[in-house]
């Protein structure tokens, strides 16, 4: 799918500023060397493993010493902060939870003020954060003679120990071979999306548009059903009309219309409603910073805010079903 | 396709009250008798010419004797009033722009406080009215011994011309067979929802959904835009992940992403914005009526209102894009 | 205040239609002969027994037989039906829960298809209503040749005892004079709002403005209070700047900030989430229907809405602050 | 006002962590020394002149050179950037338009990494800007040995001319009479909130009030005219009863209502809805950064986003009634 996509990239007449990249020199791309790992967390140590599988020695680190014994098991190399990692990896990836965390990893690649990391390394940040501090970084790598891509992903903790993630990839063009070595060892699809920032920008638009069309379904599924229609019958009309959407058709939020998934369990497992507000924060923030109005994506923001709020915040995200359905003992009148 | 709805019914063990069909004795259902056809506007003429074209006799009305003229040279004949349709035909379909004018047809069918229909009659009526209204309609015929179903339809002029309407039919089970030989001269699909007033229900809930779809997808897509991404390749993007719905893949709002589409042809042509207004209105009643909470599906009437205010009404529902979008002359800074 | 209301009203100009009022003649206005009250629920109870105070025969009947022994007591005539009061008053005040009961209440009146009202009745109805009923009321009302007003009361159960309820009136001009003995029984305050209608249309429109600013107060004591700011101090700012309303000087949502008001007893007593989240519905529909955008005041009603849903439906709508707030046991992360 | 909440403060019960004050010694408070300046435009230029009124000898600067001249006519002394005004004097007051340029700002105070401001400087930021910004820069004050507060003031460029401004103090509370011998020359009011960013934080939220307040106002004259109600009666309805605000009473939005006010004026003058918008920004930035829900809030900085693109960026914010209201040349149907 990548492939189909890089393919016809030429056709939208993108153009890419210049880039001196005769200082990316040292980084030996084709050849297994030492790739750098820094945040093993859910998501994080699934991916290292992967590069582990593939055959790439793996230097990592992480702040909780006990979440690298598995990786450390494994073979891999593990130091005590990302600064070390920065200085043997010519290649690091990074997966960290959110912005705050990024700057205490910006805190070790800069000790004393200024960005140590070798000429010509390649960092990848898989983590989901404000694209616009996608944008300071690589300023701050390019200085330094480095490369700097945003590739967050989608698809959750299963998708990351399968190796079947999606990366939507921002950065330099004449980069993007040598992220897509490694990351096709983490994921199936690998999409190149263009400048630096816009990685991040897809998955944050990718990210509201999904919550307004869970919450979109959630309303309609539980209006037709207080109407009197049976959610299996409504389902299947939405999802052979102008209705359908992903969340209608694939994930749907009532219990008992469709199999595995989560509003069948209880809302256990997939996505979280809290990591849903997370993702929703991103979008406002780069939506008030860009000036752009966005008024459902907005207000999506707020009920999953709503949401955490009142008890929610670790059942998956299609639990707003049953955040809006009237509980019978709260019945009024 | 509605009958692989209607087979698969039984599954979903919905049942239906006791009604006593001994009334429903003089309509003869299968011979090709005298149709009748009330409201020939923009959707009810074609509709009309696709039942005199199946070879059923059809007498008609029209509170604009003008819109009668072209189905009268075809071979209608034309009546003066609705209670003239209602006394000849047995079975009868309405077509009727909003519920005011259903009110006005009441008062047509009703004069002097008391339903006139024939008994034993089917009254089909297409309109998109509240649910609440057609229920109260089936009580009334059911006095005088006739059968109210409400059968909404999918498709704009194009399908009704064409013949290939959805038609979502709600009321007694028993006679969706007699409603259903009507319908299929008039349209694709004729899909039975349940009882009185779920017609209504399912027509309501998809435009809302397909509203919150298109609204969202035009945030989204306009937000992507002004984060550096390309048109296309966010819709790429969002159509093979979780964000898709069928305003991203089918109905795309930005120009040039798509082609066939209103977005493409200055948002003339498909659904208006001041119908789409409409139809939430009729979402927000019924939600208000039902105390159901749907904070998307509301901000999205809202939207539309506003639109409409803005001079919106008669264009496309998906120049919400536009509307959203920041004007290069009203740019401000 | 309703003299100074009054006193000014000629100068914004309103001018009234003709009416023919030779038709209320029977009406002695000035005697005390006998009121009729429909409707003797918590606050119809004390708003009839006012009546009785100042010395007014009173003929009365609720649905509940055991809602009328309090007022028999007190030496009303208790009836069977509202169609007895009115076939022996000449005035009648009604005042029910809601739409509803006001249709049961024409079923009352209307037996067997036609209003039957005394020729020159004035029938005031202190319900809060869409006003589009009002007006059908008042068609239905001059048919038979009497006068109906719409006159729906702001001030809870207390004001209702003490005779402190403030009237919001419309209907004909004419006819205020003769509401006013009547009303000023029950309340201090009795502002002639204009056409029949106005009286509602000016209740619902202070309600959907007081539920907008309780939410905004709300969100905006949250924020402040996660800021690092007093409640109290926060609450004198605003106060004394323009972020000031009637929700943060007088009813403030938050516990501490005030004596006297509901956030301070565990928002128990006031003014009802369930009864706020009725008028806001009453707001929409009427904004619906005049095509009117309110998208505040359509999302402040799907929050009470919501509130409805989540078990706050019988406390005081102040209580939105505490649904807004993140409990601490539900804190994430 | 401002002795009065001062008075009151510790009725409240807040306590202040222990600072360093020895540090504070080099600047002389009482008497007439030099007085810093950065920011020269439509409110730092009055705002400065009544500091020179005062007494004060004024150091100043502005990145456009063509703002100072006035200045430097009455007698201010004139230097190229902000770090020469740090060199000078020990009280520096900034004024500056938005977060960005205060990072402009920053970048010449900290010339090569580190901050370069005299030791025991009073730093006085009157920008309106994030209150997390504000701590940050307090911090980094803190480490020269300076004190940083947060002052951002309400009333626009009138209120500044005429030294009428209200300020909103954070910082230690030990340095707020230091702060308030020269903010009294600038402002009737000066409010002491708390830690430093909670004066930034009051202005915050009480804009994002005022903003709710403004829109629902402006819904709900529409909505009360549409209904048939004279504008100015609703508005004297509204101001004594639960609906009041200071949008209705102080301000309202509908032309005719009141006089002296932008509505009245065609919206010119006042406060612009792109000033608005950029404080909804940051009123939404501070709460998604605090995981605090803002559903109308978040709605109507949304709404004013819109207005921006819609060509009302320079309109008084109050114009918002005149978005919302249907035009009659778009008015449909």
């Amino acid at each position: 799918m990548a492939a189909v996509l890089r393919g016809s990239r030429n056709l939208w007449g993108r153009s890419l500023k210049h880039v001196d990249f005769t200082l990316v020199s040292s980084r030996s791309m084709a050849s297994k060397t030492q790739v750098g790992f820094i945040g093993l967390g859910n998501m994080g140590k699934p991916m290292a493993k992967n590069l582990l599988k593939h055959g790439y020695p793996v230097i990592a680190t992480d702040v909780f010493p006990e979440s690298c014994k598995e990786l450390q098991e494994l073979g891999a190399q593990i130091v005590d902060n990302p600064a070390e990692v920065a200085d043997q990896a010519d290649r690091v990836v990074t997966m960290l939870p959110s912005n705050p965390s990024l700057s205490r990893l910006l805190t070790g690649y800069v000790p004393n003020g200024s960005l140590k990391v070798k000429k010509g390394s390649l960092l990848i940040d898989s983590s989901t954060i404000d694209p616009a501090v996608s944008k300071e970084m690589a300023v701050a790598a390019e200085k330094m003679g480095a490369v700097f891509m945003d590739a967050p992903v989608s698809g959750g903790v299963g998708a990351a120990s399968s190796g079947k993630l999606t990366f939507m990839v921002g950065g330099v063009e004449e980069e993007f071979t040598a992220a897509q070595e490694l990351l096709t060892c983490m994921g199936a699809n690998v999409v190149y999306c263009g400048a630096v920032g816009t990685g991040q920008a897809a998955k944050i638009c990718n990210n509201m548009l999904l919550a307004i069309g869970m919450i979109g379904t959630s309303e309609t599924m539980n209006l037709g059903i207080r109407l009197g229609l049976d959610p299996k019958l409504l389902a299947k009309i939405l999802n052979m009309s102008s209705g359908r959407c992903w969340s209608s058709d694939t994930y749907n939020p009532v219990p008992g219309v469709m199999e595995g998934v989560p509003s069948g369990n209880n809302y256990q497992g997939g996505f979280g409603t809290q990591l849903m507000a997370k993702d929703l924060g991103l979008a406002q923030t780069t939506a008030t910073n860009t000036k752009t109005p966005v008024p459902l994506g907005s207000l999506a923001h707020q009920i999953y805010r709503m949401m955490c709020a009142r008890g929610y915040a670790s059942k998956d995200f299609s639990s707003v079903f049953q955040f809006l359905r009237e509980d019978e003992e709260n019945e009024g009148q």
